[in-house]
């Protein structure tokens, strides 16, 4: 398949190598030439603009900074808008704004162009060893096109719906779980600290208890089915455990802003009468507060 | 080993099992008599108070459910605290305040008895099939006699300190995390199911990306051995992105409180001069709050 | 009437004095003895003990620092509550917690003493200027008889209840309010200050337009009233509102946490179709989230 | 004056007719013409578009819902920008977001208009009463020639600067002062009402003791001056007094987010060695995390 490639950063770079490596033919551009150079002898070609990139290929991957280098290499005077062909594909990877996503949807079907967002998770040397994750999103015929170059890249993919802002919903989710779950290993490791546990020792538990445990799967497969009653664990002891929590922290002077809010829901729960619930059912009371009905 | 158990619970009764099956001879008690006669067979006996379990036993574990019972089969009248041996151990397995566990120290040394704490992760059935995982401080010698207790229910075990209560410490923290990932899930879900994405779909990719990845690992070793230069990822594109994540939070109308705290702690990295630190820097952060000052 | 007195830090000492210049007999105990001293000449007596205080008095009155020191002058050997008569009454006026209220107000009890809680909003010049204002609660006729002291050191007294331990709730509730301003204030101030514009600038425009006018009193009284509809200004606006505060403090990098929170508790209202309702309804909401039902 | 009006809301209405009332001759459009022409009799003239109404003035004021209102009004086709003379004026009265005021301070300046942004604080009753405060922004020839229209609505103004947006950051701090009172007031209420105290009588404490008294001016002062030491109550006590209103509202199951976080901030506070310093601040703090450097 003839893939163009715009946006050649450390990602950008690695997928190039894994998609030409699968046998694709490869058409790149960077804004900063060198490391499109840098690549010759393993692509096609180095185009001199977007468009130019567009022009020469079935589907075009997009993987740059934010929202506003999107907007320069797609919408711009002489971006991918411009040059791609009537049924060809713009995959854009980056992470971007549901609001610009929707835009780009916009703009390629009123050119009848495809249009899919295709964010990936993991690393630059992940994309090396094909071992990114997909989430895919845009029409059924546009994804079943792009199949091969996820194939290139990723260990897997998930689909995720027709409109294509779809992905970068889950795209952006998927960077606040990370960025949740570093904060609260950050209160987590000043709490053990100050209670004089070293962060080697702590970080021994965390990987036994939970980075290698089924808990965390556990526990997102309870939320999505909505299986909260019969609890294994009440809301109403995870609030005693979240009280023992910050008594500890406070004790110990160590500021847990995010214990302080789970604690809150938690609380909340209670005085609503619904302690009895297993505390996963905490994503039963996000859900409502975004106005969502449970299903079951 | 003559082995006292004090709390017969779903879990209590499912460690007992274990340590039975391992060869051990167990005397029980239970405030509600039926759970501790339900276990005969597998058992030595049943005692009529916990300080006659204490009396008849070298260690005495207890797993009751809050501080208040913890302090009534100990400190009570005719609690572990009066029956127990010089020289024989207290295991309290419960997860209870640090506050307690320091009053409990001080009352079984004044004693010359031993005591440890010992709290576990994991669920009844994980006792039953010994998969526990284990947290255990104390004196040394006295760890060295509950560890064929601490093999008989789990996979393994870690030593935090020779402080008891550093393991309640731990324990909470453990819990902490557990929690702070149910109200993130919840959240997330939220962001989702509101952008159309399905529970199940959002779940897929919770479970490929996150729940079987090595991310969260990773991430916890960077944290304990504060590598957070040079970054993965920096701090400033970890606040793009969550300013994203709170934009289209805003448009589907998705409260999402964890995330807006997370983002106040990256736009304060941001304003002091830290963006280029590895978004796990949060970690830093929250540790400068509670005054640790960095090592490296 | 003979008026005893417990405690005379800044604040205790300037309550005796406006006591004793209303023409009570004023006998006084203090943990160091020179506090005491210096009160010479304007009181009746220097007690050896708080029960000693107690013994000679119709009405004690105890303002020291915490909890600890409650329980030591009340409780203690030789406390308040072993000197004072059946029928003589407890002032408890520091800042303690609710249930060390409710323990002193069964022990008083049980000896046929009078409780009262009476903590007081003000400073040290303000007690000596008789500008404090009381929050009491307590049985009818114990509150009557402390009347006379109230009217001595404020301006006014509100009686919040019968159960004692209401005053100090009202009291915790009320510094909670001055601790959110500065909170509150400081987000503001940190805005307007990367703004460009000065803090004494800004000052100007908070006093003139909130200290000084009856802006704060109005929205109380709404929120008294549950007069959520119609709307003066509706929750979507000021959803509105904060959405620009929270992105005019991400570009400026003013992390403003309470401004995340408020706009979150909004967001939710707009989320369950409450957007209509007066943006004072936050108050409904935390109510409901507390388990409280409307009233009206 | 010949001034132009923009917008007949509620309080554009009412503004218009204090300047009208102060004897300036008034054109006005608004975009549902039967409001407009509600006012005649009382106005000069109702224009057909917001560049007619920028033809006849002198000075055009725009008072609409939202940036794009004035987006519309401004920028527009028939916008206030092609109907402005140069020298003219346009007061910007609306809340709206910096980065649009600073977008229309470019527009008019490469059109040698002026431009100046000047929000109020009130009701569409205080405007009627000369009763507004106006905060205004924008070069000094232009605020002069604003000054009569402001003297015709408010009862004063504070100049906050040269660039137009300080005045909206202002604006919006405000709004964000008032909507973080009334989360505050939401908990504080439910603490209160949990506690058996009624809103009616909590109402009361707030008027009397924070409503009408000078305690808030008085630390908007302290602050503004950077005035932390020596404390006057420090944040060590207020830790401790928010330690106490946490644990009551768990008692009662009070969930109180606002609470929380500002427990947070005094908890590093004291984990940093600053406990020592007046409660106030809470505000150096909130500036030293977006990175403001303390002048005193």
């Amino acid at each position: 398949m003839k893939v163009g490639f715009v946006g050649l950063g450390g990602m950008g770079s690695a997928m190039v190598e894994s998609i030409a490596a699968a046998g694709h033919e490869v058409v790149v551009w960077n804004r900063a030439r060198a490391r499109a150079d840098a690549l010759r002898g393993k692509i096609a070609r180095v185009a001199d603009s977007p468009a130019e990139v567009a022009r020469a290929a079935e589907v075009v991957v997009s993987m740059v900074a934010d929202d506003a280098a999107v907007e320069a290499v797609t919408l711009g005077g002489s971006g991918i808008l411009h040059g791609l062909a009537a049924g060809a594909v713009h995959v854009s990877s980056s992470t971007i704004s549901v609001a610009l996503s929707d835009e780009l949807a916009r703009e390629h079907a009123a050119r009848k162009q495809g249009y899919v967002a295709a964010p990936v998770f993991g690393r630059p040397e992940a994309a090396a060893q094909r071992q990114l994750w997909v989430v895919a999103a845009g029409a059924a015929p546009d994804l079943d096109r792009c199949a091969p170059i996820f194939d290139a890249v990723g260990r897997g993919a998930t689909r995720v719906g027709e409109r294509p802002s779809m992905a970068n919903s889950v795209k952006l989710a998927g960077n606040f779980v990370i960025a949740a779950m570093l904060e609260t290993l950050g209160e987590a490791f000043a709490l053990a600290l100050k209670s004089g546990v070293s962060a080697e020792t702590f970080c021994e538990v965390f990987i036994q208890v939970f980075a290698r445990s089924p808990i965390f799967e556990g526990y997102a497969k309870r939320i999505a089915a909505e299986a909260y009653e019969p609890a294994g664990f009440t809301a109403r002891l995870g609030t005693k455990d979240l009280r023992l929590v910050l008594g500890a922290a406070d004790a110990r002077e160590v500021p847990m802003p995010i214990a302080a809010v789970v604690h809150g829901q938690l609380l909340a729960a209670l005085a609503q009468g619904r302690g009895h619930l297993d505390w996963s059912a905490l994503a039963r009371f996000a859900a409502e507060r975004a106005g969502i009905h449970p299903t079951k």
